[in-house]
């Protein structure tokens, strides 16, 4: 909560926020986790998880208006709906929310929603907005975001092959999409689904346009949900989805035709930080959870608590500076996307995009080794959070794309830093002729080697 | 298979084993393998997954006997029941038994049943033998291995705290039990439970004692079964169980009051083996699925094939080297098991223990990596394998544990090492007198410190 | 330089100090870089070495001082002798600073001059400060730090042995330092010495004396210097010195008898930053060389330039995210200091301890790889870099010592992250029962265990 | 010693070797370790190193030779001069030699000379070997083999560019080499010189010969010698060497020319054991020095030993893990290599290569750590073993180039493990046919996503 912010940018959080941020933290601490339980519980079993919408869920929604948080992710200053907070200032807030499993979704700020939002508000007509971007901004409705496909790499966009082919005032889709996530949920009302418009067009970035379609046209099959080591994820799930001859209104296409990277590629920067931050949320319950186990009286292996351990108090200094560590750099990221836009936050963004994963990873693989069996168990939030986290380092843009993009930036230097270090050696050249300072290389004067 | 033996053990192989070693490998491959996801689907869903017995499988044990592949674990020498084959013949083997979901079970081979019947081989009487161990070696029944409990730390196994009381000529059970694994299988029909009868026995390795428990006897509760990362392992499953005044006929005992660690410790040795070379054979499988991927020809991110990219090509070298270590380190310690029995082969065996799931674990977890999405569904076998092995660093006793057993084993060496590099500092300094050579301290003229 | 701060922390810092920033920047890369090998040229070999002050030095010292660059660590507000920066906004420079060997010397800035100067400034009386604090600002002479001795594990400061003993109107040392860094320079003038006077106090922390000795008293020995990795570091380096009946006069204790923990943990939080900063900076050059190599056109293994290997780019990016999390980390300490306080900033501080060395040793280490021979030899400054920071794991505590301490202060939160969830899992079964939500195990309808 | 071999490998050693094992073994604990220090001091300082012969050494050759330990590296069956040892028997003898810095010499088994040995006596004419070989083997001269180059990315040795020109009944060489080992030695009679005699030829592969140089031939300069992390390495050391018009007389010339590659490749295989042996031996050393460390009753940080602290426990119990792991992947390349040859051992003897130095350093580093401030210096083996050590994930092919070659080499398999897969995947469709088992794919009655 507000006293906890980092105190590096605690002088950008307006008082506001902070108000604001202690308030969610205390709704994420007293209402969300102990409700996170009897959402799992009301979701119930088999295929009825599919069809299940606790009202536990809407209890909390109205909760969460009454408290005033709702939308909070949508950025000040970009959109009028905004309720007024910086990436960073929601960015705390979001840290909280990752903590539990039902506290995004309670406040409106759940993915894909956020980023399917956004795409709407900035990209959408008036029409589109009322229709899709109204309801989900009241929660009303949920949505899906369909871009990867299974039998192509989809980690590099340009591979899609969803058609998208115009038929007089309506488009017609046809192929395949998974890892749709949201779409099992029965709210989830509309996809914002990317394909390709003109896979003929020599420029691979102009090829794909971005279409709004109701999940309940025609020709759409949800085939199956998959699982993410073992979980369903249900009611919300990642769906396995068919197009066969879907025909949606062309006044569904978003912004027009060709500019389905422009869209996509907008979409992406805030939703990182948000997902980077929830991140961060769940790596600090996961050291909560162990501080628990490691000061449980009644567990003493070989005659000590786990506290005394000096391993197991290692991993818990590891793990704060890890998770410090990671926050500072999400944090500064989000800063920089407040002040320069995420466009000049691309590196910073893609940053915390491949290092808050790993770190929490680390954590709560930590945890769950210090709870012994229980750690793998249903007992604790800790193997699903590792589940979730673990995808994380693929969604999105798997690590290794990340950082051979980064890699190639960061080279962009090379010309310019082997100029200047060629100028030392030259200036060095020079000065110690000025000072007739001989250089002295071992072995120079060896003996044997003068014939 | 036999032509894969690693050059080392090679010679200790009999040509017998290497034989059934070839035909383990293709009853692997061509049968197990291809039955895995038909057992799963024949368990079916809900409730009904955890009284299910899949008719493939019993084809399987019978094709299995057919082909002379039965109860191959029982080490030669030790048991007249063996089949005849040394730890280090069965270790191979149960290398290519790791690969398959079904394989073990097929070939009678599967924990905990394996130790269980060595418990029973080794300290059970005729009667007792008769009843239970002749039925587990003929595939009829299956059986758990209960010791762990809920409430305490048990990775210490003295704080077990199950009350075993005499009362007449029976035992009377009470306590509860946790990650009792293949209690959830309708055919489990016997525990083997460890508990306390002499619980204020001065020497805390004399408090406790190991029982034969059926699985019918009034008084047992399976409360529920327990999850994997979102596994639930059914029909094997792992048991969260009570015992309310249980009773069993005094007769049940194994070997004699108090004598419950002595058995436990026996049973640890081969069944750690088995673990480690299953777990290599998972990580060879995992290693293949990736190699699979990295060649297919539709996934091609960022114009090249993932075989392409030199981070995966390094990531394939990697899992090869440390896969390789790691078996030898298994195989070296089985070799020692054959030659100088369990108890001399402790180091040995804690080693591959700790060694090999870490290592499984990471080349794993790149496979993984390498599909992408798919890597944590259901569509590869890798999700449920990395979760599988997980427990391993758990099971049997945590790393940690073991960690700190090894280092103060090692550290008897302390005192002799001490003196050795004391003598030699010694011969030195008499060396440096003999030959007049002066210690050449750098800076030990340093002129502006002589007064 | 300035634009290159992180924009989280760029507020804080004023014009003033950005300008000076860039003189320092330029300072640094263009006069002391070059400098370095002159310089070491300069010192020449043999014993020689340590009698050695190369002129270019001076000549450095008199241009940073034209250009306003002097004494810059004394923090802003705590000193009237300091020229007004803030810790953060010296760090910044810090870390330019450590880029060059001789640059902090040039700008009168380098250990363990600096923590000397804010002991005699903190602790000092007006005699005391006349007679070696203002030499010290002028840089006329240099210092050392006596408390580390070889005969007992120094890390923990209660061990030092070195007797003071009060003898009329002087004290009498005897005992023996090592790892006195600075001593070997003959400009070395005075020496800052932890010892014991009240060695019987039942008070651990107030057996100890600060007390200041000039170098050239009688019945000091340096013996010999010491290496690191083969460097001898001189003139500097680092002296095993012994301590013979020293005399010097009572008026030379700082602060009062068994006052020395006082003093010692007063001196460390600035200089931790420092040594942080600094470090950075290093693994900022490793990472400029790193680039020029791989951007070498005559350097193609393999028929392509180290820039089209993907493990490499994954190196350089991997190396910008780390450097960037560390240095925010530092940072982030930095701005605590300057707000709260070195005593509340103590786990921040902590953290960049740790986590900086390490960092930078990984990336100095791939830049020592990529180099090939080169790397490990003089022709870069890698290698050096390298044993420099391998030390700071070791210096000023080891990690060790620090992650316990961290490990130690985050589980005081144990009891109350512990009544937290507790009090979760109650409100929970709370809700459980007012929504009629059943927890669904698996496997509690087994029906085979319902007898 | 002979006690301590693998098991795996024991039944594979002679009686004979055993016996030596223990007289080597006894050898450099005794007599070779305690030499090191005086060894060292008998170098002495500046100039002098290089032209130093210490008596000691040839003391200690006398010895070796009087107790049957000479050459003993040069494998039984291929060579009549071998004293009949298999890689594996002389790969054990390695690990004691690796633990002295004198040893290897001593007993005429140190690199380069013994590749150089080998390249003499596999392909080398009846007059070659009695100019050179016999000398070499007798110990009366040294040689350095020279193949790297300065100016281009040597790990690629199409890459290098020495020129070797044909001029009558002489060659004519030109260029420069670095890097060559023991060219610091003034017994360092004779280099092994790799260049290109036909730099147009087609084939990459045929450009190359090698060719026998007199290290006193005109033209030769010794510009300097290289430094490791601050240590010189004398007398032996690493050379920078030019090459100015250096005729040799045609005979000098080894197998002929465009041969080149063929015998470099075939010096590859032994060595690369022999240091990956001794390096298991620094770290076994390394090892002994931190149990002494934590052990000492007078280093108790903190109120305990180290020995008594966790962390510093499981550092040891890893370190003794990774090293008997790492050894074993050594001791079987060498048996695959005594029976099948250095090319079918190809694989694991890169293995060992890569693995090996990244274990010893790891093991090493942790020892220099406990030992606090005398880690890092002269006064442990550590810091120098260290260094000698990191330089071996360079020197031989940089680890990068073996990982890219071992992941190609795994790679081979993609198409048959993926044809596999494909014809396991057929084989369930068919067995879920003929079970009539449906695959239960989740979420695949989704309701409402049928319309
Ligand atoms: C839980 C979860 C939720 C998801 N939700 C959604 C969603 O709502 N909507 C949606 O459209 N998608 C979603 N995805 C899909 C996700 O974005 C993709 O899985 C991801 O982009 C990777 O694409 P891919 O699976 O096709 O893998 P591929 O593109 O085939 O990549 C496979 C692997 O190849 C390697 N690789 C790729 N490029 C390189 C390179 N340049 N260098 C080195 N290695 C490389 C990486 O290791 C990568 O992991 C979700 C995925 C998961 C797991
Ligand atoms: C999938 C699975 C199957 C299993 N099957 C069976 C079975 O069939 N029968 C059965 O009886 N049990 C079984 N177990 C239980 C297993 O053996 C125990 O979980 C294990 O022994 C650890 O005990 P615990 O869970 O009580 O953890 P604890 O003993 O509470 O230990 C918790 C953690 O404390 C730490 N720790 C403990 N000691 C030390 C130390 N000395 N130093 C530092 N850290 C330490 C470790 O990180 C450890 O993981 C199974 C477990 C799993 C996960
Ligand atoms: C290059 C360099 C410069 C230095 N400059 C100075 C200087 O100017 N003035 C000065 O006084 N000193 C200086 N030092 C000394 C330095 O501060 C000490 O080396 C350091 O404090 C460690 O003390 P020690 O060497 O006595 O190691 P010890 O205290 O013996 O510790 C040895 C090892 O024990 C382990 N250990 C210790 N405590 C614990 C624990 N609680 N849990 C687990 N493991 C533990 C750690 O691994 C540690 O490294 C310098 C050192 C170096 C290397
Ligand atoms: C102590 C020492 C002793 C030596 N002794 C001898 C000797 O006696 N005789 C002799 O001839 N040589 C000797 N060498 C030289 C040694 O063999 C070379 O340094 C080594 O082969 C690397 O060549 P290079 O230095 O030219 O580096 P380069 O070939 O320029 O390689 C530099 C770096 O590029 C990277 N790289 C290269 N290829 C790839 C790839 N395919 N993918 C990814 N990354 C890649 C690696 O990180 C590599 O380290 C010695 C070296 C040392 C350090």
């Amino acid at each position: 909560m507000s006293t906890q912010i980092p105190i590096a940018v605690r002088n950008r959080v307006s008082e506001r926020a902070k108000k604001t941020l202690d308030v969610v933290a205390r709704f994420v601490e007293e209402d969300c986790i102990p409700a996170d339980t009897v959402y799992e519980a009301q979701i119930g079993v088999g295929d009825a998880r599919w069809e299940a919408h606790p009202q536990i869920l809407e209890d909390l929604k109205a909760k969460a208006k009454s408290l005033g948080l709702w939308n909070m992710f949508l950025p000040k200053g970009h959109y009028k709906e905004s309720p007024g907070f910086t990436n960073l200032e929601y960015g705390l807030m979001a840290e909280w929310l990752g903590k539990s499993r039902v506290a995004s979704e309670a406040v409106n700020c759940s993915a894909p929603d956020t980023g399917n939002m956004e795409v709407l508000a900035k990209y959408g007509n008036e029409e589109q907005k009322a229709k899709w971007l109204k309801p989900l901004m009241d929660g009303k409705i949920r949505s899906a975001f369909l871009m990867t496909e299974p039998q192509v790499a989809s980690s590099d966009a340009r591979n899609i092959e969803m058609k998208i082919t115009k038929d007089g005032d309506h488009y017609v889709l046809n192929g395949q999409k998974w890892w749709s996530s949201g779409a099992g949920d029965p709210r989830c009302k509309v996809y914002i689904v990317m394909g390709k418009s003109d896979p003929n067009n020599k420029d691979p970035y102009r090829q794909q346009s971005v279409i709004i379609v109701p999940s309940d046209t025609k020709g759409i099959t949800i085939e199956r949900m998959l699982s993410v080591y073992g979980y369903d994820d249900a009611p919300h799930g990642h769906g396995h989805i068919t197009f066969y001859n879907v025909r949606v209104p062309a006044a569904n296409l978003v912004l027009g035709e060709g500019r389905g990277f422009e869209i996509i590629q907008g979409r992406l920067g805030p939703g990182r930080i948000h997902h980077a931050m929830r991140t961060i949320g769940a790596a600090e319950r996961a050291l909560e959870w162990m501080l628990m186990r490691i000061n449980d009286p009644k567990k003493t292996p070989f005659g000590k608590q786990l506290r005394e351990h000096g391993v197991i108090l290692e991993w818990v200094a590891k793990s704060r500076i890890d998770i410090d560590a990671a926050r500072l750099v999400v944090l500064n990221a989000a800063i920089k996307m407040d002040e320069q836009g995420p466009k000049a936050a691309l590196t910073e963004i893609a940053q915390a995009k491949v290092l808050v994963p790993q770190t929490a990873l680390t954590v709560i693989d930590r945890a769950v080794q210090s709870f012994g069996g229980a750690g793998v168990s249903q007992d604790t939030p800790l193997a699903n959070m590792w589940a979730q986290i673990r995808t994380l380092r693929l969604a999105d843009g798997p690590d290794e794309v990340h950082l051979q993009q980064m890699g190639r930036n960061e080279n962009k230097r090379g010309k310019a830093v082997t100029d200047k270090i060629n100028a030392q050696k030259a200036k060095a050249e020079e000065l110690r002729k000025k000072y007739g300072a001989k250089r002295t290389e071992i072995g120079s004067n060896i003996k044997h080697s003068k014939l």
